[in-house]
């Protein structure tokens, strides 16, 4: 299990008292590394989607107040604590969706120290946690969602879900790790996901790397893969998880969970109960980022569009609950999802 | 009408002794046409897509076998029935799904006249005679489709089925169309359609030009959008129907038409009997062409997906008929097909 970890690629990491971010906008064409040592940059990576997926940039947001508590102590060494606001909500605000990020912020806020002197040691020392606690439950998260596969079979995955979305290892993907090493997996069939092509990018890289058997589709042809045989789960990440077991997860999670019930497909979200949002009560609620028309008007910077043509972008969209099977987090595994089930897991 | 014939663009014409194609590939950045004298490369340009859609490729062929006849007569006056051939053969053999193809390629075949002499004239006005009758068939389902939408409402759709797809006018695009014009239409939702696009380039283009108001989507937001409310009917076109009212057409409308199912919007398929295929009893028989896997893991000729990548790359998917509402037609509506309202509609 320790080679593993050491294994997979890390996109979030603290070195040399910066926030290195591998910079998953280029990839998988190059591997980029931006070291940052403020907070304001950090948001804007977290807009600008140089690190994604809902634990990775609650990750990232809980060093970005490391870096943003430094900077404040360095700026008035008594009154640090109202001068990085403005950073916290910079962070706060970067994207709307993923729960995770909130989380963490409200969790390093819980971390300031009360007492004079440096913020920043017990700080740095919380956000690590963070990560490894972010590690150690895709672990445990891989372990359950593999059990819930009785017999090898074939598996469709949407948006990336892995080492790169998360502390390291992966939610949806470290389910299909964990599978694949027990010998249950046949061929992940991966959505390329459009407009930001996470799957064509970034899981078949982070797959391709691991030795595991990956194939592309567009996402219109998941429906035409079910009907065909062969893929016996669905298996996808998620931003946020509302009360009620609805979950929010990338553009077209939707509709591939409706295609799998209608094919018999049966639908796994995996994700750690920082991406649970008890204080919503159901999939209505939760904020749905739309982003710039541009991203579905062009792809990789090339306009496709005829100029003039406008485009609705929604960067997610809600699966309720009664189309998931099973919510994998690191305390367990809720079958057919409710409000109950819910917060009997999360020990509300 | 007569104006509106005049105003749409036409993909495919005869000018100047000489087949004249726009070349689609490379829409909407530049309009370029081509001007083909040989049967050879009309049979390159439809296997490589510089034309698609159904009806199109139907009266490609048509003019195909004309410029085939027209070699093979300069070859040989005598024997220039059997000299052509094997220009058949490579014209039928372009593309696999669209029955349209073998449709004018027979009907071709039974115009070839029995005298001595010049087989062109007769010939080209075959070819010209399955041009205009599929604009007239076009018009025709433009009126039937648009009296199924009882009142205004917003309308996805799939692929390109436009004039660009047609002999002008369009089979999916004609009805909205003609529904716009009737004032029924609030928005087009188009699917931007990959791997090629046809939506984001074709689509959006077509409907820009004529001042219709359209709207791309990832194909992924399509069951979001549908679960918003406001889109009331999916409208497609057919590469081919079979005789049970299957329905094969771009991958990606079959999980369409699962989720317009789940969500109550009504799924309607326009395209002319020249694409439903008799001798084919259901869906399975029908012939899928899988494209290369390039065109899923590259983007406008940039390669997305990294080295060592594969994809499974289906052009088309099928339809069942028990997820399909309406099948317009030139010679009427068939509500939710069968087999028997099928051979009824057909004068089988």
């Amino acid at each position: 299990m320790r080679e593993e970890i050491h294994d997979t690629i890390r996109a979030v990491s603290w070195a040399q008292e910066r926030l290195v971010l591998l910079d998953q906008r280029r990839l998988p064409q190059a591997e980029t590394w931006l070291a940052l040592d403020e907070a304001a940059p950090v948001a804007d990576a977290i807009r600008d989607m140089v690190v994604r997926g809902a634990p990775a940039i609650g990750i990232t947001a809980a060093y970005g107040v490391v870096l943003a508590a430094r900077s404040a102590y360095r700026r008035d060494p008594r009154g640090w604590r109202e001068s990085m606001e403005l950073d916290l909500a910079r962070l706060t605000a970067a994207r709307p969706t993923a729960v995770n990020l909130a989380w963490a912020i409200a969790r390093m806020r819980s971390a300031m120290p009360m007492s004079e002197g440096d913020p920043v040691p017990p700080l740095l020392a919380e956000a690590r946690r963070v990560h490894q606690e972010d590690l150690a439950a895709n672990h445990r998260m891989g372990a359950l969602g593999a059990s819930l596969i009785e017999a090898p079979c074939d598996v469709v995955t949407h948006c990336n879900t892995g080492s790169l979305a998360t502390g390291g290892y992966g939610t949806a993907l470290g389910v299909v790790r964990s599978a694949y090493a027990q010998g249950k997996l046949g061929m992940v069939y991966a959505d390329e996901t459009r407009p930001w092509l996470q799957g064509a990018r970034l899981t078949a890289w982070e797959l391709l790397r691991d030795g595991i058997p990956v194939r592309l589709i567009a996402d219109g042809a998941a429906a035409a893969l079910m009907h065909r045989g062969g893929v016996r789960w669905a298996i996808v990440g998620a931003d946020r998880i509302a009360a009620n077991g609805d979950v929010a997860n990338k553009i077209g999670t939707y509709g591939l969970a409706v295609n799998a019930r209608h094919h018999g497909v049966r639908f796994m979200v995996v994700a750690p109960t920082t991406t649970v949002d008890m204080g919503i009560a159901s999939g209505v609620d939760i904020p749905i980022e739309e982003r710039s028309p541009e991203e579905v008007l062009s792809v990789a910077g090339q306009r496709m569009a005829p100029d003039g043509a406008e485009a609705w972008n929604p960067a997610f969209d809600v699966t309720p609950a009664v189309l998931v099977d099973a919510i994998v987090t690191e305390r367990g595994v809720v079958r057919a999802p409710d409000r109950v089930k819910m917060a009997a897991m999360m020990g509300a």
